[in-house]
């Protein structure tokens, strides 16, 4: 039984077009406003998208208005042919469509302001349901649309991102906010690296199995070579301090639980994660690749500030670039080949040494499709560590998809990496 | 009016996770499935995303099982205890939960492979419905099921999108195609560089009016840096090869109008097009990069194959790394800064030499988002290609954010290349 009593408010999104059902455009309007509105303490019972056609816009409305408080569309307000929407929802609400002169006003010098002709179908945008009220969406043509029905809301927005952002920040949550009583939601989310879902799951399955009880959720978010594992409360607002005061405490049991595994809190990433022990310790790092390629260079700079720590990679994609640049010895390559612990050693070494850093890592493996045999099969990845103390090497087996190899080798070498800056010096004990 | 006429076939699209209602994750299986089905000839009717919660994922299958020929659910299968969906499926079709041998087998299998611990929990992922037909995962643990109904079809696939992309791939596209009587629909797509969307749709306004009378739909499916254009016809089985003929003849019309800009042909990016060309020279080209962080690197190598033209990249983000890998010299950094024409040029010989490439291509830039002046504001970026001719620098703006400059303007040095390389030689002249 959750030791929180409170109504929970249900929020239906509705997002409109074809390019959203064919796969031209992804979806991240929803994303985007479900990020938002789960922060203020919604719960999102669905989201749909649907073609542009009157008879799927009501069915979705219905739906919508039985199963939620709030139902918030988007897209199908464009200037062009295609858009039913507002005809629909003046014939939903039972109400005509009306000229709304300040909006035509608006629209007109939204036009004259960019030095854009304003043509007669862009003045039919402010044409809008009498019983509505009109939100003003100062980054675009299209208006937003507010209507209510016994206690419930239905929010019509225009698709483009931007605009939807613009309108929701500044017109729609504010209203939904006095418009609602909202419950308190509140999420910690724990990174992990190097281990898999269901271990993680096994470590933990004792106090998972708790939870409930106390009124927490626990989720799984998994993507290659990582698992975010995110913890999340529900309450009455009154009960604010309650509910930060167990998760702080159910997010503490969990960190104890599978320390060795976690790399950060939130939403960083392995990568941002070693930049952030490495600014700590005032140290630095280069990257040799092979099999990965780039991978782990563009993780890093990915990152706004990498380059504090991150002094640059040689791509060595060829065994050439391996000897000439990187100082791997012939001898090396020849004996073992370019898969194998001398090689990935000398690798790190070699750009440690030549990039002057205080860390450095190399990659070299089999990523396929072809060149796999039966010794260094497709998904074997040698890679190492070089710091201060000495140098050590893995190896792993990661499937059999290219993708997939490089993106699961880039994650773990930076994962062990994260494991040697974090125990400064211990290394040399375990050569 | 089309000149073909055909019954549409249309499919129901369902993914069940919280963390796409809540928006930790963004529903990219919805636009990846949309797309291949789409250019399979099945109308999407409608996608939605919904909890992980018996009651919602019924009310889901009555919804697409009455509206649509075919249903596809994503998501819901892991090993953990948050997954409810295969025991609503086996209660949804009145068929109890058994334990697949085989697949018990395989998973273990899959485990040992991976040198990961087998538990007992990933065992009872071979507990599935005893009445649908179990589609092998090779990819993952949790396999896919099929179900029919009065001649329509559910399967559940799980969410992990390479898992989901494999069995559609693999099992799902391949039997959809045998039960049901598709339209045929064929696709032709037109890769782009360097040239906008609008400007693209300017030099092609005339052809394009006159495609609708024809039956032939465009579409343009712009990323950063390039354009997609996709051709697309509809028509029965019978008519294939008439539709063939259409869409070859207006594949060639819009060739025509926009050749220079034109880097390939179907799935080929500007990567994988600057390879082609290099192969045919057997010409090899490497890379410098600095405010690309290794992401040129990484486009080239995520292609099999890319050894063969690819040698490497040295990512040389800080300016030690210039100096001393590179050979830029001290004077051009202090005299011009590291985003400059000067440095971007040794950059680009440098590396040409160091690792002794037919070519090779440098960026520096300011990625943001801080470390923007006046002279040199977030979004700029320099680039160069030296090949056996000489060396030639280009300067672009790209935007302010950190993600799309990096995008672009990797994309931007290899529509460059491209150029560069198709008109081996010509590079001279333009000194």
């Amino acid at each position: 039984m959750p030791l929180f009593h409170f109504k929970p408010m249900r929020i239906h999104l509705i997002s409109i077009g074809d390019e959203l059902l064919i796969g031209q455009t992804v979806n991240t309007n929803a994303a985007w406003m479900g990020r938002e509105l789960t922060s203020e303490g919604w719960i999102v019972s669905g989201t749909e998208v649907i073609a542009d056609k009157p008879k799927d816009i009501v069915d979705a409305l219905d739906r919508g208005l039985a199963s939620a408080e709030a139902v918030l569309i988007t897209g199908g307000l464009g200037p062009t042919k295609d858009d039913v929407t507002k005809h629909v929802l003046a014939s939903y609400f039972d109400t005509p469509l009306v000229m709304h002169e300040p909006i035509a006003k608006a629209i007109e010098a939204w036009f004259n302001s960019r030095n854009v002709p304003f043509l007669e179908v862009n003045r039919l945008q402010a044409m809008l349901p009498e019983a509505c009220t009109v939100l003003p969406n100062p980054l675009g043509t299209a208006s937003g649309m507010w209507f209510e029905r016994e206690g419930k809301v239905v929010v019509s927005m225009p698709g483009v991102p931007y605009e939807m952002e613009g309108l929701m920040t500044q017109e729609v949550m504010p209203r939904l906010r006095v418009h609602f009583e909202l419950p308190t939601t509140l999420y910690e989310t724990v990174v992990t690296a190097g281990i898999g879902e269901s271990s993680l799951a096994a470590l933990v399955a004792t106090w998972e199995d708790g939870l409930p009880a106390k009124g927490v959720s626990l989720a799984y978010l998994p993507s290659p070579g990582q698992v975010k594992m995110r913890l999340g409360v529900h309450g009455p607002a009154a009960d604010r301090a309650k509910l930060e005061a167990l998760i702080a405490s159910e997010t503490e049991t969990l960190l104890q639980l599978i320390e060795p595994h976690v790399v950060g809190r939130g939403n960083i990433d392995i990568a941002g994660a070693v930049l952030k022990l490495l600014e700590a310790h005032g140290q630095s790092v280069s990257t040799a690749e092979s099999c990965t390629g780039g991978t782990v260079a563009q993780m890093f700079t990915a990152l706004p500030g990498a380059s504090a720590s991150y002094l640059g990679s040689v791509v060595a994609y060829d065994n050439r670039v391996k000897q000439e640049v990187l100082g791997v010895p012939a001898s090396a390559l020849d004996d073992h080949g370019a898969v194998s612990e001398a090689v990935v050693l000398a690798m790190a070494e070699g750009v440690r040494q030549r990039l002057e850093t205080t860390w450095a890592v190399a990659t070299s493996g089999v990523a396929g499709p072809s060149g796999g045999t039966d010794e260094k099969p497709v998904g074997m990845v040698w890679m190492a560590v070089a710091g201060p103390h000495g140098a050590k090497a893995w190896v792993h087996r990661f499937g059999s998809q290219r993708a997939r190899i490089v993106q699961r080798a880039s994650r773990r070498i930076l994962t062990h990496l994260h494991q040697e800056v974090k125990n400064q010096g211990a290394l040399a004990l375990e050569e």
